[in-house]
């Protein structure tokens, strides 16, 4: 059965990711001035789901790319999610917002990379021999649904540890669509 | 010559668009606590064109649909942008905004219209009569056209009265794209 | 420990959800000329997720709302994404898209619903008592979640079934990006 | 009055730029397999009011980034809108698609740049110096608005040249939005 092995594969990912990782991250989102979030292709749809939820959570958040996203400075967090870590574009994003002063959070299925290596932080979602040869899961899945069970747990550790009621959070989403 | 008779066609638009409006819609738009911006098809992307220069300018503007919209309030405008003034969508979220206390404008083709007749202020751009049977134009693209350049336009007047800098516009222009 | 119980909330739901609904799913996405996505919100972001695995796996699909999706037509398919089968923009298209005779598939966590009645199917991810009160999970998480693993499950199933290589899903990848 | 001034700054573009463009760009998109279209910011924006179009008048075509956007192959075309010519990113997909075999056609305010050297074919719109200061404009509004109409009015060619009914364009225009 498909489902088991999906959920099974993501649960041995997330037993390999640091459990300190979700306090560690809200730290960094805590000390932004602003939040500003990028992936390519699928890599960026986990990155909306997050951006999403920090918005509903009170954190000032943009995606890269959306017509009214503002220029990134100091003080500000680019968060990169990229499984590879050398993704061409987000290359680019990363050295010019360095360059800026603004603080660069990488989460990747790697250890080390191009990317990481301009990071202040890496957060690596598994270990990267955990990524081969995973049957009947075609490219990045097992790397994007972990990554995205992971922020999504780690928004829940936001939500506990600063008190925020639901209702708060449903008094911020979107009330046109 | 195509390229003429575009032009010819918005300029006879234009003529027939109240010169007052650009002074009428800026009075609107600075009362405002935050701007949302709607709009279906290709008025949506007039709308982005829109909500990047009012970004640009310093106002605190969302489009409508995109992931990181908050909810809108009392305080907050609605900008819908509908040729007809009878896009099935933007007429529930008109209704819906008008509700909660929001304010709401629409820019249409036409004087009277499910929406027109919810908004606080319609914006006409044109003559109904004038967008019948334009030959080689196919569907909304005398209106979409010619909403762009009003549109533009207003936001030169923003810019000459408020002493914008360009200096200014672009250090809040997205610096990763 | 947020993750484990994120996967174990998904985990109950997954096991409540028929077991059968890969293969009639399978079955309905073969017979149709094209497939049409469409969700809203975080539900849309799970459509797209599916909307890009299908293309990979050959499929002629598009989303909702994008500015190069044609007109739906006889043959086609609607798959909506909606935890309530209420949503009013989303009744509006299965309306629409069943007067025009396309075939409508609704994945939901209700099993009655507005948009349920106009369905040619409706796969029920869960059941509805399962959704009520998740601690630390807010507004649609589980349901989202949920469905995202189950049609990505769904989508292993598929390529399994058709001896899909991953070469040829890579082939067919956005290379600009 | 700022309509007025746009207008003529327009109009002086299109006097500037070459009339032959509308019958060599219908010949080159006529050729190609598939369409992709790029651009970014604003000048994306562009592309979709362009993606559109040729989507309606029967062309198979795709913007780049979207999430069903497949991948360019040898016989494809990548059309990129780039005011200098200059944008990194897109320098990055025109040499990518180049490699691939793919066709380049660059639309842009400068004759000479890193993109137009790779490219197929350059249409300039207007001449390099028209674009210097421009009082009230902003930024790269000129260019924009200019390429806008230079598109519309060839498509607009197009829909002549081929016959194209407007009952036709109407019958692919998205029914669900």
């Amino acid at each position: 059965m498909h489902r088991q092995l999906v959920l099974d594969k993501i649960s041995s990912i997330l037993d390999a990711t640091d459990a300190n990782y979700d306090g560690k991250l809200t730290e960094i989102l805590d000390k932004a001035s602003r939040i500003f979030v990028s992936g390519a292709g699928r890599s960026g749809l986990i990155g909306r789901f997050l951006a999403m939820r920090l918005m509903h959570s009170g954190y000032d958040v943009s995606v890269v790319g959306e017509i009214v996203t503002p220029s990134i400075k100091t003080g500000d967090l680019l968060i990169v999610i990229s499984g590879s870590g050398e993704t061409e574009q987000l290359i680019a994003f990363t050295k010019k917002a360095k360059e800026i002063g603004a603080q660069i959070v990488l989460i990747s299925a790697k250890s080390d990379s191009t990317i990481g290596d301009m990071a202040d932080a890496v957060f690596q979602v598994g270990k990267s021999d955990q990524y081969s040869k995973v049957k009947g899961m075609p490219m990045g899945t097992v790397f994007e649904l972990s990554t995205l069970i992971f922020l999504e747990a780690m928004v829940s550790h936001i939500i506990h540890e600063k008190g925020i009621a639901e209702e708060e959070m449903r008094a911020r989403h979107a009330n046109l669509e």
